[in-house]
C-alpha cells in the first residue's frame, strides 16, 4: 500500500503519458513499473528521474548487468524491498545467471559482515589507500 | 583512532602470523591491511573471515573486478568508511579505469535516490517481479 | 504482524489507559495509533515517549508542519515503514498539500543521491562549515 | 582525506569551469565547496547533479530554509558527515536560528527512538493511514 | 514473496539436506526456518554461514541470551524485518521474560535516539574513550 | 569538529550545571562526556535525555553489562562513530574482558552478514515467529 495513487497510463496527463511511453519504448515493455505509476504523481521528479536513469544505465565504460549488480548492491544495503525485487528481476532479465546471482549474494554478505567488523573496531585508514586531498 | 591495538607481525601469534603470510601471499603484498592487523585480536574471526573472503572473492562466474564493484557498493550504502576506502583502492589495483569509476559513482548515486524515493512512496511490489514462493 | 500484541483500551490497565486518554484529548481523535497499542506492553517506554513526543513536536520556533516533515524526512531514511505511513498522513493532517508533498520527496531524493557520491568520495570538509570545537 | 583529488578551479576544464561560475553566481560565494570539486573528476554527475540541487532547492511550495532542514535531517538519518556539516551551515546561512536548531535536534533525536521502536516491534500500518492504491 | 524458491527438505540435494539436518539436531527442532531454505538456492553459502552461526552462538564467556540480544540489536538497527522477528522468537526461547524484553526495547529506542543526536552534531570523541592505535 | 560548541562547566548555566553534577555523581567522574557539553547547547534536550538514559540503563531484568552491550550493538549498526568509542570504553568499564569482546564481535559480525542476506532474498516470515496481531 503506496502513499500515493498509482497512475495508470488512461488517467495519466500529456505529460506523463510522454515519460511513461519513452519507458515503454526503451526497455520494449508494455507497461512501466509500479515505481513510474508512483511517480507520476510528481511530474518533474518523474520526468528528471527516468531522464537520469536511462543516461547513467546505458552500457558505456561498465556493462549493463555490472551496472545492474551495483544498483542492487546497493538497494540491498540501503533495505529497500521495492528496489531489491525490481533490480533482482531486472539483473536476471539482463542475463544473471543462478551461479552469479549465487556468487553475488555471497559477496553481499560478506560485505555486510566486514562492514560491520571495521565500524565497530574503528579501523584506521591504511596510508596506502589514500590517494585524494588532505583533509 | 580504532578501538582496539593493531597487532603488527612481530608481535603476532603463530597463529595469526600464519593468516597473515597467507593474506601476503595470497595478495602478492608486503603486509596486511590494517583490517586484518585489527581482526587479528581476534584469532578465531581473523582466520574464518579471511577463509571466507578469499574463497568468496577468487574469480568464478562473476570476475575479479565485478565482485570489487559490488563489495564497494555495499560498503558505500553501509557508510563504512574504512570499507569505502580499502575497497575503492582494491577496485583501482584490479583495473578500474577513471572512466569506470566515473559511471560506477553515476549508477550509486542514483541508486541512493531511487531507494529514497521508492521508501518515500512505499511503492507495492510489481507482480511480475515475484518469482519466489507465497509469503 | 507485530512482535507484541496490541493493547487495546478496553483491556488496558489504568496507567495506561491514563496515557491513551491523553493522546486521544491532545489529538481530538476517538482511538490511539497501533504505535501506542503496542508500546503499551512497556508501561514506562510508553508514558515517556508520549510525554516527550507531546513536547517536542508542539509548535515552538519551527511550526508544526516543518517538526512533521523534519520527522516524516527522518522516517525515510531510516526505513521505517510504519513511520512513513504514520508522518506522511500526520503531515496532509496538519496541512501539507500536495504540490508540498511534490516538492518534499524531490528534496529527499535529491538529499539521498549527494550523501551516496559524498560518502563515496568521503569529500573532506570545508573549513568553513566548521564552527564547533576542535577535535 | 577524500577517494579522488579536489579539482580547483585554475586546474578545470571549460566545461567544469562553466559549472562552477554557475554555481558560485547563484550562491553569491567566491569559491564552490569541496562536494563540487570532488564531483568535478565526473563532469556529466557534476553538471546533473548541480542542475537537479538547483531545481529542486529554489523556494516554491516549501521555503528555502523548510527544504534545508529536510535535507539535514536526512542527512543525519544517512550518517553522511560532510553532508551533516554542509547544510547545518547551510541552514544558518539561510536564516535557522539557534533555538530553531535546538528544536530541530529534538524532533531529530525524537524520530530516530520511534523509528527504532517501531522496527522493533513490527507495528502494523492503521488503516486509516493507507490512502494509496493495493499492495 | 522471496526473491529465490524456498527449498524443502524432500527436494533437497544430499549436501543441503546434511546441512538441514545438522540444523534440526543442533536446535532440537522438527524443519528448518525458512532463512536456512532461502540459503539452500547456494549450497556453499548455506553450509558456511550455518557453520559459522553455529560456532559463534554456541555459549562460551558470553550466555546464550545475552547473544540472542546483540544479535537482535543489531537486527533493529540494520531494519532487518525478518531477522526482527526470527531474532525476537529465539531470545524467548533462549529464556527471555516479556519484562526483560521490556528492557531491551528500552535500551534500543534510547541508543537510536542518542546515536542519532551524535551524529547531527558530530560530537567529537573523548581522549579518555582511545585506547587503540593512531590514526 | 562538532557542529556546536563544547560547553564547559564553567560557562554552563545554573541548569546545565544541575545535569552535570547529576551526572557526575550517578557516575563517579571528574568530569562529563563531551557528548553531554554538546548536548548543553539545547538544555531541554540534556535534562530529558539524561534522565531517561538514567531510568533506562540501570541494572533490573537485565544487567548494566548486557543493556551496555546491546547499546553498543546498536550504535554499530548504526554506523554512530561517537558513540562506538563511548559505549566500548563504558562495556569495558563495566567489566566486559576481552575475551567477551571477542565473542560480543563476531556475534556483531554475524548479524550483519545474514541481515544482508535475508534483506537481498526478502526471505517470508515464518508462521511460527508470529505472536502478534493481525495486520
Amino acid at each position: 500500500m503506496s502513499t500515493v495513487k498509482l497512475i495508470q497510463y488512461e488517467e495519466a496527463s500529456a505529460e506523463v503519458r510522454a515519460v511513461f511511453d519513452d519507458i515503454k519504448k526503451t526497455r520494449n515493455v508494455e507497461d512501466v513499473n509500479n515505481f513510474w505509476k508512483a511517480l507520476a504523481n510528481h511530474p518533474d521528479t518523474l520526468k528528471r528521474t527516468w531522464q537520469t536513469l536511462k543516461e547513467v544505465m546505458q552500457p558505456g565504460e561498465l556493462d549493463a548487468l555490472t551496472k545492474e549488480l551495483i544498483y542492487l548492491a546497493v538497494s540491498i544495503a540501503n533495505k529497500c524491498n521495492y528496489c531489491v525485487h525490481s533490480h533482482t528481476a531486472s539483473a536476471f532479465k539482463k542475463g544473471m545467471s543462478a551461479a552469479q546471482y549465487q556468487e553475488f549474494l555471497a559477496v553481499v554478505g560478506m560485505a555486510h559482515e566486514t562492514n560491520g567488523l571495521a565500524i565497530a573496531m574503528d579501523v584506521p585508514i591504511d596510508a596506502q589507500f589514500l590517494v585524494g586531498d588532505e583533509e
